[in-house]
């Protein structure tokens, strides 16, 4: 059984939190809210809420989910001791924890932006340490998650967080733009709903490389310039070019 | 009852003949495939497979689904008759079919790029007719396949075909890039198809404004200082910059 304890107040925090309650081989001892009466949430776990760092209990794991400009601060704070400090960012090195002897990155590759339900068994993540010893209790703590997990460094674990922002910020970047040009227009984004879900699901047994469909994969020039006419908003007209551009070299590139 | 012709062999006309088989308000009358050999997939239906668009039986429209740049070709050898003549492209006019007196559209808003498994049910329809009388027979088919049909005509629904590309073909262009990117590195990009689903998955119940996470949206310059330096094809460094940018600037905008 690991003892845990949790650092953080916001939604990667809210949801381990929520995933490790129901977890025979984790124990959460405690989780470090800065002030507790601005976040109700947590109230609803059996957990001690604590607030001051001093005061948090003995734990195999210290579990830091804040965002990044914060870990290193709260990393300094934490005692140093045998315990092992864990880190849940994918753009921050592990070596920002060498204050600690155990330290560790435990990245679920994830969107926790909302307090919705999410199938935690579905998340991959990502571990690192710097002490093998060190490993048996990262994945335990996986397994208790969702049992997906994989080794990766600092520098791949940089390149999946890379990765996961331009399908995921990328993508919803232009969820929101299509919204935008059709709520301009007095149309209704809700027909596109069916079409953005078929888009995700279509990738999970097809590469995306053959799942690219449209104008600018078949080369269809006359409903290209059909959709420019139809583009007043100059920035978004710009970057309709610039991916179709994208789109129409892709194949050569491969 | 509507006595149905299906023009064309592609995935739209697969589909759609897949889609009315079980409905009892439509009778698919016979599927017109240009060269049937080459298409085995229809020999599963019960329907009557027809060579030659000279022997195509009586009905009261004929549904073209071929592609944009044969549609013209495919309506101008169609008879002229009372029936109504209907096209399912999002980007062509309805006055493509200016030969034939009753004329229609039905522009299934989904991406039938491959012969899987479909939800028929969530798809939205646009319809769009000349004539106030042939409407009925166009909501029949609308119901037999979702029952989610609006009116649009042909302006709107370039506009709406416009957002469709940019949430589906976009988005998954960028899927693809991910991929790539990853794949040069040796790192695998499955570890990404949770996050995929559920950025799509989000945007049902988030506004995709609302939904928008990430380094660019809290303008979080460290992480991504980070990813261009771990960025070394020009050209996707150059796109994650745009699109970077194009979050930045989206705050202002609304």
């Amino acid at each position: 059984m690991v003892r845990l304890v949790i650092l953080g107040s916001g939604n990667v925090a809210f949801h381990l939190a929520k995933a490790f309650q129901s977890q025979q081989q984790v124990s959460v001892e405690a989780i470090w809210v800065r002030r507790p009466e601005k976040h109700p949430d947590f109230q609803n776990y059996t957990y001690r809420v604590v607030e001051s760092i001093k005061e948090l209990p003995q734990a195999d794991i210290y579990l830091i989910a804040v965002s990044d400009s914060a870990i290193a601060t709260v990393a300094n704070q934490l005692p140093v001791s045998e315990a092992m400090v864990v880190h849940t960012s994918g753009a921050t090195a592990l070596n920002i924890l060498d204050k600690h002897r155990n330290r560790g990155v435990f990245y679920p590759v994830q969107s926790f932006s909302s307090k919705g339900v999410l199938k935690y068994t579905d998340i991959p993540v990502l571990l690192e340490t710097n002490l093998a010893s060190n490993r048996e209790n990262l994945q335990i703590l996986a397994e208790a998650l969702s049992g997906k997990y994989r080794w990766a460094d600092s520098e791949e674990r940089l390149q999946y967080h890379l990765a996961a922002t331009i399908v995921n910020n990328f993508s919803n970047h232009f969820y929101h733009l299509a919204e935008r040009h059709l709520a301009a227009k007095g149309l209704d984004f809700n027909q596109l709903k069916p079409l953005i879900a078929e888009t995700a699901r279509k990738i999970e047994h097809l590469a995306p490389g053959d799942a690219q469909t449209g104008p600018a994969k078949r080369k269809d020039e006359i409903t290209i310039n059909k959709h420019l006419e139809a583009l007043e908003d100059e920035h978004l007209k710009t970057l309709y070019k610039q991916i179709t551009l994208s789109i129409l070299n892709s194949d050569e590139k491969l």
